[in-house]
């Protein structure tokens, strides 16, 4: 397939979380046509199984590529826990996830104390980023944390809500006395409350947003590969899931900074 | 197939929830062999589409069926919303569901205001509480309420936590001056949390809870089809799960009101 760099970006997380690395991308590189896919027949993944999580990313990285792409970003680190190397050689284009860049950028970082890794119950049971980051830094402590609660309440819109950081602060009370380096948001819903993390931890402890080092990745990639997008016309933004378009449409907007403007279910006609 | 006396209730619901309908089948028939099987590999069902909800249903009575099984009791709103006439069609054995009994309980009350129904997210959407209620309290007013984030926490194991008290009082605040009749705990979760509901409504204000009219309609089948279990030998409780036993084992136990001795996953060998 020969990719242009007029194509479109093409991103897919189960729901609205993967918003938040769309928002990444489009402040990093904002001549950039986007194109978005919610899998909200399936949300949430950080739940399901590794085979179904595998099954519905292909189907959406299927989809995706009827969309005249040039590049599709993994924005789940339960599909890139579970998915990625069957991902990986499966499809010829540039595929570009939230965990490979994170854990460059800890390794880069060569932490000095313990470090917290916040996630789906999936991404933390698949231990895979225990797995990679013990394989660049053997001697590192990690602290995995599954939060699945939090995904769900984000989910459902309660974003700035008193009751989430009373949630955050007590499902992480017990980190009061320990001394964290390094924190991951390793779910893609988390950079909304990053505020109440950061609350629960020291001044000296790094937050690392997975969803900004993921747009430097795919900046990286598509200047190695000549396919930055540098004509002068409005970038589109298109936005599609399996099911429920009104509440993606209803709550799309917090998790992305500006209002969508139209929201299409996969598969139905223009 | 011949039915025995002797042979078990099955029950079924997508997690934990379906645990508050068990705990009503057996404080009002505690002679009665149970079997429960979670399709926790689905949960939630309430926010799941029909057909897929109708597909689950299929699988979970068919693996029930293997044990040895006199009656099935839908114990899901979602799933009696959504599946109740085509599972009817399809078995030729008692089906018992959470909504009839209710529909029943309700129009034998002869409801003089309001009445709330508090669900899923999809028994909500189904409208069926309402369209089944309309048909025989035509006058009747019905507020539907979807109340998905509930299910989740409670299947997360907050429960008795001070959090669940201050989000049922905020989800629903604008009930606050309304005069309501009769409250629906329309999803098997919500009994749990009977007595924060309870806070938000005045003394005049009816709570039904739809797990034990179902149990007393299983009664009423039961003796009606000549099947109630007249041994005096201790009764089996067994417990079945798709995935995620250990969950389910530790959080069952509150559910149910005494701790669950061994869950099974859905296949695996004895």
């Amino acid at each position: 397939m020969e990719l242009s760099s007029e194509s479109s970006i093409g991103i897919f997380d189960s729901g609205l979380g993967g918003l938040t690395v769309m928002k990444a991308i489009q402040q990093l590189l904002p001549g950039e046509n986007l194109v978005y896919l919610g899998d909200t027949a399936h949300f949430p993944y950080g739940s399901k199984n590794p085979n179904l999580i595998l099954e519905y990313s292909i189907q959406n990285i299927s989809f995706l590529l009827q969309q005249n792409i040039k590049a599709i970003v993994l924005a789940c680190h339960t599909v890139c826990s579970y998915a990625w190397d069957a991902l990986q050689k499966r499809f010829d284009l540039p595929l570009i996830g939230v965990q490979l860049p994170t854990i460059e950028e800890v390794v880069r970082r060569s932490p000095k104390g313990k470090i917290v890794i916040l996630g789906t119950k999936g991404t933390i049971l698949s231990k895979r980023y225990t797995l990679l980051l013990k394989q660049r830094l053997p001697s590192v402590e990690i602290l995995s944390i599954p939060f699945q609660i939090l995904v769900h309440l984000l989910e459902e819109g309660y974003i700035e809500h008193s009751l989430i950081s009373s949630i955050i602060a007590e499902h992480l009370s017990h980190l009061k006395d320990v001394e964290i380096d390094m924190v991951i948001l390793g779910c893609t819903h988390f950079p909304l409350v990053e505020r109440e993390i950061r609350n629960c931890f020291t001044n000296a402890t790094h937050i690392l947003d997975p969803g900004v080092l993921c747009a430097e990745a795919i900046k990286k990639e598509l200047i190695q590969k000549n396919l930055l997008n540098f004509t002068t016309s409005t970038p589109l933004r298109r936005f599609f899931v399996s099911e429920d378009r009104e509440q993606f449409h209803l709550l799309g907007g917090r998790f992305l900074g500006y209002p969508i403007e139209e929201v299409r279910v996969m598969g139905s006609p223009l």
